[in-house]
């Protein structure tokens, strides 16, 4: 147990950090683990309440894959994957459009709005904040997955400055058809971070970070350079699903973002160990 | 086929009731036929928008029974009805809430995009839109139905201010129970144009409007005045699934909203009719 | 004698052509027939404020000459021409000015108020809108007619801004001598165009357009890209009074506006049948 | 002559009078001989420019009688005065407006601005400024002569917020007809002071102000309070002509106005005089 | 030694405290001891920081005792005091004006800036913001002590609005003589808490709060109600230097002031104790 | 003695002048006798606010030798001088800090407010307005005399826009070590000017300006471009305490600043004579 004198030195051991982040925008991509535990849901959202209140411009973009296996359960549709990619029909996409933009989105919002914070949900289709076709890669069909040809940051920007944490479900609005898409949230997020000028990015995984082995989680490496990437993915530290994520991360730091990070989302409050404290957490992509 | 000239013609003939109008906000509860039927969902879909553009403020609120049925049946899950209500558990809240959010407010907003509007889907949990509580009537348990306890309009204020045509979905969040509930639609449609200072109410039902004889489509009531409510509904001339409608307009007339209209929503262009001839169309109750 | 279900119908159908220039400012030269007749000047002015209306910025540019003639007949003054233009002296000027400024300028003004928009009445004076020098050409005197040396529109922006119609009589401001300039309407039409970024220019004549055989009405060209017109003065299509127009026209394009056209305000309705129909009427330039 | 230093310590000493008037809104009914003779015209305008520019917000209301004579002579119609006032046909209402709103209101706009001020030229039916019906006094027709029924400021303060000075033609907008109407420059100025929360109206005239002796310049009152007003009247003292700009005065100050002045215009910078010294000029009523 | 992750934990516990006065003004009355030891110096400015950054409208009100008596001595001239307040003549309060304003004033703006806050020192004369005349108590004379007659909080709101953190020196501007004058800085902080509608009224001062027996700490009265404060005083419980303390916090709260707290400044950080955490911190009286 | 016909005149022939910096910034450095004697100080004060009056943007940049030294004196320390610059210490440098930021800076401030303008006192470190860092010049030690490194006119700017007249103490803030450092308030108001993009920098001096023989006032050189400076120098025309006051003219000319004069700081209103009359005063650097 703390004093409260000890609980006052803490706070402000944090002003640095907050100093440094004040104004800026720091999108947060947030799923797996994380979003599935009542307790680290929890933490996460109050993390991101207390971001906000500090004057850091918060932007929540989720996905929501539990949610949408258990849905297609129910309605006794499999889950049908082609090269990792969620092979989307049409009534496919439709639950998923239904559960990330009207359940997942909205429950986020309820729970911020409970806290104490002001929210808004939005997806890809309000204002036209994410425009996307039909994703083609090496002729194969995915069905309604998305390719995002355009981000409009206009209604997130308005939030933002109406003084609400923007919640965004990763849905696109079709230029190509008249349909909504299924996109890659991860994606989504750098985009978005690029588009808002955002500081930094942070992804929340179930992971420790990028490991040097695999199968050793102390051998986390803390800080990759953007120009380390290829070497690291030739030597096959980064593989896997970590290769996207990796890219992601990469393509923010070309579109102007300062900093990404791909963070543990099993620790509580990893976003803000990683942003108040200097030990940092998980893998920084710089 | 008309000239161009008289197409220009009707134009200016619109003139006066353009005039009426501009800068005033409308709001539309839609549903029903006019929802399902494709040349009456493009016709409701351009009337708005053109209503948009002439400088009145739209706001679109909806239902989505339809749709919600489909999906209760997909799940294997039996729609049941208390008192002419449908009864929400949990599992069909969340069913509800995806629907409607999630597919149905998004698919409006991304119709009225591609038809050239600017649009944002919102609910009732986006900036606490609207509150409620647990409804309790007689005793009996309807499960998940709410009771509007307030109306936040700011979002909707807020979006209407960017020019956007804000479309929001009838779901609340729930301020004693951590739980979104579902509303009626009506009820919320006359709430939110009251809280909006609305200058019109439209509800556009699958009924030419209120008759005298129920049976008898020509002896439509064209017109309403608020005290002469309860003698109406003595004589049994306003009856059941008509009475919460009426009661709907009623109070949107006692909260300063100048007109309200109860529309045939199976007529192509009914609101434009309604409001930009001489005609008229359905009951105006004011 | 149509439906109102027909009338909605064509509201509708304007949708597009309203979208593609909601915001934008089009500047519509007012006089000849179109000015004189009763029934003609009351459409005009139906078109103007459906335009106002539907969120079309427009700028009315006038001049005035029967009414001009009228009045110097009534102080027992022959007009004197020069080359095609009124000679102006001191005397002339002063009743130029009173009729442009005052009078015609003034009841534009008061129509549009009654017929129900605001408006407010401007000449080139006010806000040094139009600065002219003493117009110089082959050595000949013209009078008091002015050459336009600068156009500065924020007074005409101002009343956009609020919401006004700015109806501008075609008097400039002197630099070079203290008095008031006679200038050529068209020409300040299309200076004003220019310098508002206007996306049209409306020129109301009272001939068809520019016309194949000036004789036979049904040899209208449509439309003439701003590269033909050498080719077409050459060949004497262009001839007469048409020349200084279509200048304008060219000059007005050449300053940025994207599209000009010369119509017959002897139909009524031309602005609109133009504006929002596929038919077109007259002559484009662009 | 003075030297530089002496004219510093002048500026020095109307430093109090200036702060008094800062920000403030000031009437100025400017006529008569004020106005013809092109010294006390040149006098006026620089009074004007130069309260301008010391932030005191100027608004001119100006008649023109003499130039509406000049021009009815011309085209041969000789004025016709019933009860002291210009009986005013359609032709003579013409040619009124011609002069007032084109002639005379552009000059003062053109002089404004060649001597360095920004200035705009209204009359009142720009944006409604001034709406009036026909005027009926005794069952007596006056012909076009208006009453205000009616002052709409909002053109004016828009120019005052822009910088500009407003120059105002007292030429009003008919409600009852579709007419312009003829009416009173010190009727009008006084309303147009009261609809503006002015400060200050003055009145130029071509007398001392209000003697006590008609015939005995000597025997100034420099002096009125509202209440005095009556006694005066009675005793004959404020008599003939001097009768309505007394009570214009009085409206004024019963309307929330501090501070009334009839001033003479026959003294060059009565205007400065009165306002930024200890003298005063002509006869103040409050 | 916390881990991060407990860091984390204590930060996440502050946000029910920090969202509770996020938006509003804190009027912290700092001197004493706080601002003589370094580290209490420290800990001062860095509560206020965290404060500042976390939406908390801080206005820093400072008086300098010591600072003075050290110049006085340094010019031979002692300190002299008629009833316990510091007897003022002309030279000392130069020497006043001088310290406070201009040394101690502008080292608290420095410090704050160095530490990474945006901040503006300003005292009683700037923007008038404090106006006073001569005290006169029970005919006995104190020199240029003052009596706050009026709080102009205009340059405190705008500093607010830009962002800044405002510091003021309590030194007034004389409105009965052309004087500064000596104001007690805890009656200052108090009255310009009501002229801003703060929430909150911090005075730190040497002693732990309002204590029951004077000479025992563990006496501390936590919580006061304001109407308990005459019994409180009868029973000679709020005696001495407490006296005017506590009525500076009672005229507070009379003004509006939500609460009040006489907290002890040589706790390190006591004021984020008071604001963020269970614990509470000296007296409130509210 | 001046008639007020006489006295309006006046006014009037300073328009051009008034017009010409309407809404123009002007940095005055003020100092020395003007300063001292009453009659001097009453004069500049009115000046100021007569520019102030009349849209000039007057920005008052202050040294206060004499009351520095007096206040040394008083204290029993001797006033230092290395190469004719103030060496300051650290006991010194808290003298002038509390002297100039709070005696000088305060009364000027204090001044203006009685004589009806509104003013706001700052110094170098409020919002970090003048920073700078220890002067190093040939290897000499001068103490805490500090060269400016950058000007952030924010806070003056801020000041200016809400009708402030800003007066500026010229102490800086340190950026190299945690102090106040004394700055030459010639180069202050220099830098100042150009960092606001003043149109005039005005240095009030003791002398009647630049004269080709220093012993003869007669000789004074009216106006010197800025390349006949070198020439000027050689012939030792301008030579001792002129050389650094014509460098910061220079600089300020370098920077953007239009014109630059050394005024006579002795003759009342020479501010004044020198704006708003054809005379001009001093040495004007151009």
């Amino acid at each position: 147990m703390y004093s409260n004198c000890e609980r006052a030195k803490t706070l402000v051991e944090a002003l640095p950090y907050i100093q440094r982040f004040h104004g800026k925008v720091v999108a947060i991509k947030y799923g797996g683990n994380a979003m599935i535990s009542p307790e680290l849901f929890d933490a996460v959202m109050e993390d991101i309440i207390l971001l906000h209140l500090v004057g850091i411009h918060v932007v929540l973009v989720h996905g929501g894959g539990p949610e949408i296996n258990e849905m297609l359960k129910k309605v006794g549709k499999e889950a049908r994957f082609v090269n990792g990619l969620r092979y989307t029909d049409k009534e496919t996409m439709d639950i998923v459009q239904g559960v990330l933009c009207g359940k997942v989105n909205k429950d986020l919002v309820s729970t911020l709005i409970r806290k104490g914070a002001r929210a808004i949900g939005l997806c890809g289709m309000d204002g036209s904040l994410i425009e996307a076709v039909r994703m083609t890669k090496d002729g194969v069909d995915y069905g309604l997955v998305g390719e995002i040809v355009k981000v409009n940051p206009g209604v997130v920007e308005k939030a933002i400055e109406d003084g609400m944490i923007p919640v965004v479900a990763t849905v696109a609005r079709g230029v190509d058809e008249d349909t909504a898409y299924n996109i890659n949230a991860d994606t989504a997020a750098s985009r978005l971070a690029v588009a808002l000028g955002a500081e930094k990015l942070v992804i929340l995984t179930d992971t420790r970070g990028v490991l040097r082995d695999p199968k050793d989680e102390d051998t986390l490496i803390k800080a990759i350079r953007k120009d380390e990437i290829p070497a690291l993915m030739e030597e096959g530290v980064i593989s896997g699903g970590m290769i996207p994520k990796v890219a992601c991360c990469a393509d923010a730091i070309e579109g102007g973002v300062a900093r990404t990070h791909i963070l543990d989302g099993r620790v509580p409050h990893s976003i803000l160990i990683e942003m108040f404290t200097d030990e940092g957490a998980g893998t920084m992509i710089y």
